[in-house]
């Protein structure tokens, strides 16, 4: 396990800052004040192309309660639909994923096209009864960058995910994102906050205490320096290895085979860990020489939140060949067991009538309250 | 399967009404309004007479969340009790039936007459210690017609029940409705606004697609013609059964003796379809030639209603001889579970914050408007 | 069973008094108000000194939602800390009990004396980084009366525990409180207000009609009598025993050694029955010849109330030779399980939206006003 070292030279600074009051943590009043000014405005994780390779393929994303139908319409074309008809409000599909030539609601067979485009309701002839142009589905933004697809509850976004990305990291182009395939998904529900849950990804001064595997597999003391640069709604950049590790594994050798352009490379580069953050609700993008994890937050209710990680490798590796799910998936796979647990406890804590937020380490927590500042930002 | 076939000549009307908004399916604040306004007002199916031939005799009936002792005080009285001692609050009685002479409460033996009179309280003697005369059970508002026992949580209604029915459908007397045992109820909790649930039941736009029991049954056409005359507090009317079948059933044939004076009637009309409801809190009693059908929505809270159907058969049909309860009960046993099915998809669609009712379809959903209408006025 | 007797001259008072109006055992506003001006104000019973004999020594105490860290500091010294981390608010500690040298947060390794201080801040320095003086645990007021440990969540309370108890009951120290064991703990949760379970507890004119075993047991008159004195934030007495009783059991017959300065008596006094009661959140204790029964209330919800009780006998008495722990128990559990079914029972009642609080029975339900005017009192 890395032992945290402490500069020695470096004067200490004097910690002024710290997280929310409790009210932010427990007010159902927030948590609605949330999904307006927040959740319905920003840019989040939800697939990877290569779950809708043909036209019509879909999968439905959910998030912070909505369902969300994203669908191929055209080669070139993804769209995301809110699952709500538009005639008297029902889901329009249950199963998680699919084909379809296009959307029939199950209860009284209003059609749609892929485009959401109103097709047909029985009864009910266009222009006669009812127009159709005004009742096509609602939709959400969809956007790809690198093969993987994004969206935004609006349907008018202030930012396009480019805009919101910043300078997207050119870097990981290199690895071939759109060249991927999913190999493993876990979902936990942790009973906290989603502000519990992000506050404890955004510093690794609990790591050395409580995450074994991420100290085997990481440079802690880079992660601590690295995150004094995060803030704003986006920020760029992986997980730093340990020094002499490939990857991030137990051992430090390649669960699978090197991404992209790196196929065949003799001469690996070591240190290749690229990524990119979406906040304040938590999109989080890592990539390594060899695969790629994407953690994405799902706030359900002011006091549960949906953490969701998928574990990619390139598209032709071949399981039990070029890779076994188990190792890939192994250290953050612990490490998510090992958050919701001090999440969980650190939420009880927070519950208390007593609790008032304590001073955060400068050296190790500075992420925290610049994107406590951009969420305040937001929903005030 | 029936098709629905669309009427060649009539011009197609323009479709302007559409469902209620969001909220009033959502608000916790608007489902205590309508525990006011509504639920506490309007009468609804309770139970049969022949559930409580003997004085004394006595059934449960659990409404919005309120538990009513209907209980036999005389050979021509029924009464309707709150189920709470005016001491301190304890239920009397949790056995869903019984026969008491007296209703005595467990928690101190306080003992009320079945007129709900306050009989004995040990160790305050009426008149010196209390009135006796001012603590008698608060009572419901109870009435019978023809053999049905209906329930109003209003002690003094605004209607009686006779004025509530307005033109009482007296070709249902000739099947002597009083002369009937209850052979099977079934009870689901569907999770979904009562309002869903109720406009789902108002229209049979969706029979066809998603019924195919109904559609062997039931005349669907007529089904649709006649929900056109709904509206106000009750409707008048039963549903129409196939051209050529004699009851509701998969085969069409009778599944109990004929009811009534059809007794032994070489000759059976064909059509015998009589019926009633109650709106908005639907009741709904439907008659054929050789049973009966009774439905009952029971609010629970804003996000669930209970539904309950029982079936009804001639008091002298022997049970394997006369009558099979499944094949009785086969109709609306499947188009129920059908129906809570739809009703929670399109709950679930009505959750979602980008829900806007759409536009009803006026041939075929004429009866929704009208009923919503009456609820609006009832609430505000 | 004992028979209920009327006494034969006096005259019957005229009953005025009632139970609180339906609000207060429904409202979640209510709750709350009580969370601030009730909860966090009163002492409870959190313990026994035999729990933590040694320096370290520790139990968890849960209290309306509060967890707190009863802790053993010194010889003389016991403290009551919240289990909340001045960091970011996790919780210390899970384990029910345990020893410890410092309370150290698994999340962040701040680490704390016994006493509370901060110690150690792993990277935050005292007096560089932050004032380890102004980080100490919040703790609550603890106080130790005759071997038994007592809570009041207010860091400073308005009255001391002895200013509490008022007379404390002398003739109790001659059973040596300090000098027992627990061997049993029953935990249940009564779906009720916890005011439904304390109004359960005032009075004992439900006890004949509900309670077989304290019929046995317990002298039902004596206990309508004593409860007259009840009133005020603390009450003095135990519950006195069956004539020719030595103790509380279904025989009479001891079911321990005798307690304190009673060891090896050869005529033992009858009638021993000390005790005292903490209100309005019930705390009672209920000390006889040979053994001590603490019942605790925690409110959980507005609809929710824990019960916990407890027996004790003295240190040095031998299971399976000096008693038998069914046996010890054997009475209180049944009540307890008679209790919770009539409280849940009285609860749902009270639930029902027509609910009115009805007349108290001046002689058997005395108590019961004077207490909930107390409780008024605390929370307007």
């Amino acid at each position: 396990m890395n032992e945290i070292v402490k500069p020695k030279a470096a004067p200490v600074p004097r910690a002024t800052d710290t997280t929310l009051t409790r009210e932010y943590y427990v007010s159902q009043e927030v948590f609605e004040r949330e999904v307006e000014k927040v959740f319905f405005r920003q840019w989040s994780f939800a697939g990877h192309v290569s779950q809708i390779p043909n036209v019509g393929d879909y999968f439905l994303h959910s998030y912070v309660g909505e369902s969300i139908i994203v669908v191929r319409e055209g080669p070139e074309t993804v769209r995301a639909h809110f699952n709500v008809c538009r005639h008297r409000g029902s889901q329009l599909t249950r199963a998680d994923q699919g084909n379809v030539k296009r959307l029939t609601c199950p209860y009284h067979q209003w059609t749609y096209e892929l485009s959401g485009q109103l097709k047909r309701a029985p009864m009910m002839p266009d222009a006669e009864c009812i127009d159709y142009d005004k009742l096509a589905l609602r939709s959400a933004s969809v956007e790809i960058w690198a093969g993987m697809i994004f969206v935004n509850l609006s349907a008018s976004p202030e930012q396009t995910l480019i805009e919101a990305l910043g300078q997207p990291p050119e870097g990981l182009l290199k690895l071939e994102p759109e060249n991927l395939k999913e190999i493993c998904r876990d979902r936990m529900v942790v009973g906290a906050n989603w502000k519990t849950l992000l506050e404890n990804y955004l510093e690794c001064y609990h790591c050395a205490g409580s995450h074994p595997e991420l100290g085997v597999a990481f440079d802690i003391q880079a992660s601590y320096e690295q995150t004094g640069s995060w803030g704003g709604n986006c920020f760029i950049g992986g997980e730093p290895v340990r020094k002499g590790f490939v990857t991030v594994s137990m051992t430090g050798e390649l669960v699978s085979k090197p991404l992209g352009l790196h196929a065949g490379d003799g001469t690996l580069e070591l240190e290749v860990t690229e990524g990119l953050g979406l906040l304040p609700v938590l999109t989080r993008v890592l990539f390594h020489i060899d695969h790629a994890i994407i953690h994405v937050m799902n706030p359900i209710s002011v006091n549960e939140v949906e953490w969701t990680t998928r574990w990619y490798v390139r598209s032709d590796a071949v399981e039990g060949v070029d890779y076994d799910p188990e190792r890939v998936a192994e250290v953050w796979r612990a490490t998510n067991r090992e958050d919701k647990e001090l999440c969980e406890r650190n939420y009880k804590g927070v519950l208390s009538r007593t609790f008032t937020p304590g001073p955060l380490n400068p050296r190790a927590e500075g992420a925290l309250r610049p994107v406590l500042d951009l969420y305040l930002q937001l929903i005030e």
